[in-house]
């Protein structure tokens, strides 16, 4: 058989148990049987006996039997039904149910579950990423723009930055989770005829079997006015939110990516592990890479999303379903493995201090070019005649820094030789001393980070603080 | 010049107004006065006399002038620096700025400012959904799954089940404005280093600033730990949002496209448009058509805006730069046309009753099979039996209404004629006239979408359920 | 374990094996042997005993020995080695080659046949295009543009219009075959340095080998300056020839579902398979809403093609890798079953001529009033005053015919009460006659197609013509 | 007026002329005017003075005047008739032509003119290529994978890499263009009935007339079984070839960004262009980020043209109206952009030989480990013994590299210094000088992409050598 990549290589058990086809028959049949408990109670003529022997063999899951089935009938529901029956050894699940009345609501159910999963997973990176961030928060680092260094910042600061994409992302699974809607029990075209027919006309009843399928799916809420299908721009958001999760870690894993190549960090090796065997200095972003691939795989996810929603017919064709079985899961288990490798890196990460400071020393002196500047025209230099040095002066310190002219960035030096600044050496190497732990606003906005998902871990998952990743391949 | 078309064919003043070259750089004056008003009030040496000045040249914008200075300096941002200074003969704004300090929040302002545009558009799409659905509430018309006729509903409730995926858009949009967190004055690399060394390292001041920067804006939120750029997943929200919004028109473009195929409804005319010159009685669904059209092209937008989250080089680099030009205006330019188009279409829908009813003729009796055969299993005859002659005429009425042997269905009759079921023509047609009008929740579904709508409209738009269309296209 | 839904689902066997795990070791394995024979004959001691010791062995694949190593070295390409090496008693596998020197050109060797497999399959969907095609050369049905009837056309025609666009696509699916490049032995960063060292800096042998690995390949062309990964421009160029494959197939399906909505034709049922049970007069589009499915997937992985191309880091750096796990295997699948179950469709169709007939009959009266109009013309009435009169009698009978005045268009006889126009009815009724079956060139172009398609099968895979689908789920 | 952004600012003259409003009606009055003269040469009465007037009048384009009658008639075409017979004082064009005839071949002409315009500056642009990698054909620079040094290559072949990406999908837009097929004079369904009216049933003269206007266009194919529009799968072909050609470009522009962050090398400033004012040593890359956003908006475009192929609906819709509209323009501007950008950092790009010897230096000794340890092999050293210590030297040396213990790679002392080896150190020296300039196949790589370029150009366009960029914002 050919196995589904994603699931097999990168997704966790949690994941992988909630959209396996033996997982999906098991909710088919837990629905099948609230639904029966709640028409028992509603008066219908269910046996209790029956009911208990559905329960009895509801775990008796054997998909070779339900495809031939399927090959006979060429009806997937249909399939699973008569053999669940058989097992049963009744037929009384699926009474006033149309096909979609199960499949819809039991996907939902699967995607409401593996949101939450998201969620939790989520929580456990976002506080990985705060652990790294308060342990970082002083480092001082060269913030790079255009990936040229510009200012300096502290690597707590560039780890909360992306940290607090995740965070933004987090929330807005949270607004998702709390407003989804199921599709709930509505019949054939979502008007509740079926179930109408089954209690004889009664609506009461068909709204409140309506209502008890909402409490066993415990999906916070439910649609009104659906047709055959719940709108797939329900699945667009639930996708969109997919990606959004993944772009923080992604942002992080290209940055830690570009570290890596300067030598300033690496996302480490998991003991045992050996990199390239003909080249033993060699440690690959592998990890780094695969989370970038994963948010490539969600997009293209997202793309199939975008095209379902705003495309239904009438009441719903069909024409999503292929698409859906392969990309709900396939979203799923993409995230999964993103945030299982982003786990894994945030804890294996290496920091190489020598080098960062290396780093540090050749840019911090034209990072600080401006307070410079500033300290002569305070000194009652002209304005346009102090810039006009500043600036011949660190191009030509550029200039040598690259020809090899010079090793070291000696922009002081010659800045205190120009008359024209009034500035000694001692006075530059203080203002120098001073500018090179500036780091403004980070360490609170670390602080800042920190305490923001101390807080939302504590208040909607307190587990996933302890949550450490699996081995990954 | 080369205009934009979606701009000029199809977007409306307002939302032109948010996003044209004049309304950006108005903006960005009204953002460098409210930062200088800030700063002034902190304490920093700003003349009264200067910002009054800037007022007062704010709205005189000369593009070809700007555009003068930028093939000079080829740096926007001070092009525009240089013009304004120019114009109010003073040089005190962009102090302590970046240029993303102006950019960044300015731009997001122009999507919050066209959120609110689009949650009002929407809004009013919804009311006019609300009202044609309350029209036809009680119209019953074959549902179609899989574009086969399934079961009654009514007009009333395929328009709510359109108009129930905007709602839930409209709230993801609302959620969306009230969590929208805008960058701030965060300076080169998101340390508020550039704020500080403005106030002398008083990091108070420096915060205040930042606040009064969000309060200029009126946007809700504000980032803690940005770096250069606000996280560009933010986008990817903002465009998902836009997509979802244009879900539920573009379903319901799409299923008046097929009605109009089978003459139960057409778009309408606008007063005095001729159809085509050649074909008298061809009333085409173009608009509908442009409808859908608008989602495909958000849907290459959203492609964009995926491509650009999770790509952030350390602090920022601006390869979105280019992508943001087009993609943010666009978006919002379609999404614009493409609910006003649907506005348009809402009121000159036409709906052609005798059709419908003749359709409803023709299918009614295949719909209420099941109605017949539980009769007849109530009156003692076996299902299987039963079953099976209610199926074997349903088919053959369906290959003689194909072929022509019979014009009307006659299920009814051929029923009445087969003795294993024991029903006379009576008392089918009693059934059959009671189920024909049997549309379930159908109704109460309606009214439970426009008193949702009309509460919140109510609430947070009033107007917006008086808005009308201008003239399209 | 997990499925890939499409391989198990949709896909034939020949495309299966193509990209099985075990196919695809097998395919590595011939691989190192070609190599292992040519490295030979250049002179490097490899033993002849050794290279049969590889052949006997390399169809013994142990999919759980290979990852239990894999667990272990945390290299896949070292595991797969350890094992044949393991199998075979040897270690002369892999000499002189980096990973990517195997996986690169295996990879292109699967996409190379996969794209072969795709071609044959296109052939015969375009024979069985151009049989029904040719089938329903003369019968006359109404073409729609706007979704509304406009002028007459044939089913030919309309069948031919849709296998042309696959016609276009099977070109452009040839161009890429005849001119696929292979990366080649190239060594780790494309200078073929790992060859050279094998060969003591013989270049000439390092060529013949990276000429030989060629011609195993049987691919037709080599790259030149690659580096360490073939450009993936190349994998959006075969995603988007797939893209363009299921385009004519997705219109037709689409064509289809809108022709059984009017119940003109429907695309059948196979032997045994029922519908919808609880109606039985319901035959879903099911296989045709899937082919549009398809299409869906399809685009995704287009997207996925297009955001891994223009980005490579220097050489090449791999967060292409999981994307392309999943998106090269699943994107053949996807069109292996869309191609699958198009010729399904257009086996098991099935077309309603009395339902053709009597739409016909509605509308042909106003696609012909061109026609009545020329005739008053000619018959010396004013252009205007004709014009005016047949438009005046059009709009008044599609009315009636909406409102159910009229059961029968009877626009012809109000066209000869009319004065102004001096045209009697039996005049008018010949005109009527010799319109009705004025197909204009559609009969032509159908031959025109058949003709085309009969001479590119027999030219470049006779077989193709015969060949029939499987049954499909 | 909002301008199209990407035309305005970054699309060069030629391509503004293409898809310029103006510029299309001139393509359609000279279209109109071929076709009467065609019809005039099959004897339709079309008196050659109105042919001349219709010449005259076609330059004069006015677009306010247009506007303003489609404001009334609501159809564009109608609108572009009314006016052309206006300024020329008859009504002779458009005669048996539906407005798809019109308009569905003079878009075709202008994607083909855009299509060949890119040829030109793709060819530009690979002759750049292979004048900078003949430039920099022996230049030893490290190759990177995985964003580490990882063998020696020479930047002429890094930069013949991208090249040799551009001309492979070069040659796919030649195969497109001379396959590239219009739909011809077809009438409103694609059976050429309108024209068979015209020229009453005289099946030659229509295909005559269709003939003369694909000669016309001067495009080398006509399509046969076309509807009312061509298939939208070849609008799929012709983004999917920008989007390749824009491939090789963006991972050039991604490398440069790259090797800037490292000082080896920039993309250069414009005489006069100052960058960064705060920060004098920062050169950022805004150039090549562009190039990457280009890419990115072409991806989007290619979204959208998937969604258009495959979801026509019988014999044509026009949902893809609106999406045409922006699309088509949009991806050719972003196309001429991205070329033009390309072509000026390939004109201005700056080479850091120093830092790049630095790199070299820093690198070499880990680069060539593997013929240290060979050498000792051959030395009589057991292999395992040989691997083992130079992978502890190996690994040793980057540590104190990285934490500054040692300054320079002092890899070779090491190992002549262990007695395992029996190596000393000039002969590892030797071994070290003979290998640094080791880079294989790399010159003759440029030397086989510099020839195929030449050729190519020589072949298809000698202007495009010369072509050199205008000046870029």
């Amino acid at each position: 058989m050919i196995p589904n990549v994603l699931a097999e290589r990168y997704a966790t058990p949690p994941m992988q148990a909630i959209w396996s086809p033996e997982g999906k028959i098991v909710l088919e049949r837990e629905f099948w049987i609230a639904v029966m408990k709640a028409q028992q109670s509603l008066g219908l003529d269910i046996p209790g006996d029956a009911i208990a022997d559905y329960e009895s063999a509801k775990e008796n899951v054997d998909l070779d039997a339900i495809m031939e089935r399927e090959r006979v009938t060429r009806h997937d529901v249909k399939a699973r039904i008569e053999e669940f029956n058989h097992l049963a050894g009744h037929e009384h699940i699926h009474k006033g149910l149309t096909s979609r009345d199960l499949t819809e609501n039991v996907e939902q159910l699967q995607i409401f579950r593996a949101l939450n999963e998201t969620r939790f997973k989520s929580l456990a990176t976002l506080s990985a990423f705060a652990r790294r961030a308060t342990q970082f928060r002083d480092l001082v680092i060269s913030a790079r723009t255009h990936n040229v260094a510009a200012q300096i910042t502290t690597l707590g600061k560039r780890l909360a930055m992306n940290g607090e994409e995740l965070l933004l992302a987090s929330n807005q699974i949270d607004h998702l989770i709390n407003s989804y809607p199921a599709r709930g029990l509505k019949g054939a075209v979502g008007t509740r005829l079926d179930q109408l027919n089954l209690f004889n006309g009664d609506a009461e009843k068909a709204a409140a079997l309506d209502n008890s399928v909402s409490e066993h799916l415990g999906i916070p809420a439910t649609l009104n006015a659906v047709g055959q299908v719940y709108p797939r721009s329900l699945d667009l958001s639930v996708v969109s939110a997919l990606c959004q999760i993944s772009s923080g870690p992604s942002s992080f894993a290209t940055t830690l990516r570009l570290m890596a190549g300067h030598e300033l960090a690496g996302e480490g090796f998991a003991k045992g592990q050996t990199g390239s065997s003909a080249m033993p200095h060699k440690m690959n972003s592998r990890s780094c890479e695969r989370i970038n691939g994963f948010h490539t795989i969600l997009q293209g996810h997202l793309n199939m999303a975008s095209s379902l929603a705003g495309d239904q017919w009438n009441e719903g064709d069909v024409s999503c379903s292929v698409v859906r079985r392969v990309m709900l899961p396939d979203a799923f288990f993409a995230i999964d493995g993103s945030l299982e490798t982003t786990l894994t890196v945030l804890e294996q990460m290496t920091v190489h201090k020598p080098v960062i400071e290396r780093e540090n020393q050749r840019y911090l002196p034209f990072l600080l070019s401006t307070t410079f500047l500033m300290a002569a025209v305070k000194n009652g230099v002209g304005r346009e005649t102090a810039h006009a040095a500043v600036k011949e002066h660190a191009l030509a310190t550029l200039d040598d820094l690259r020809s090899g002219a010079v090793a070291e960035n000696d922009l002081l030096r010659r800045l205190a030789n120009d008359e024209r600044l009034g500035l000694d050496l001692s006075s530059l190497e203080n203002l120098f001393e001073s500018g090179k732990s500036q780091t403004a606003a980070a360490h609170s906005q670390v602080d800042h980070f920190s305490a923001q998902v101390e807080q939302l871990v504590k208040d909607t998952a307190p587990n996933a603080a302890d949550y450490r990743p699996g081995n990954i391949l």
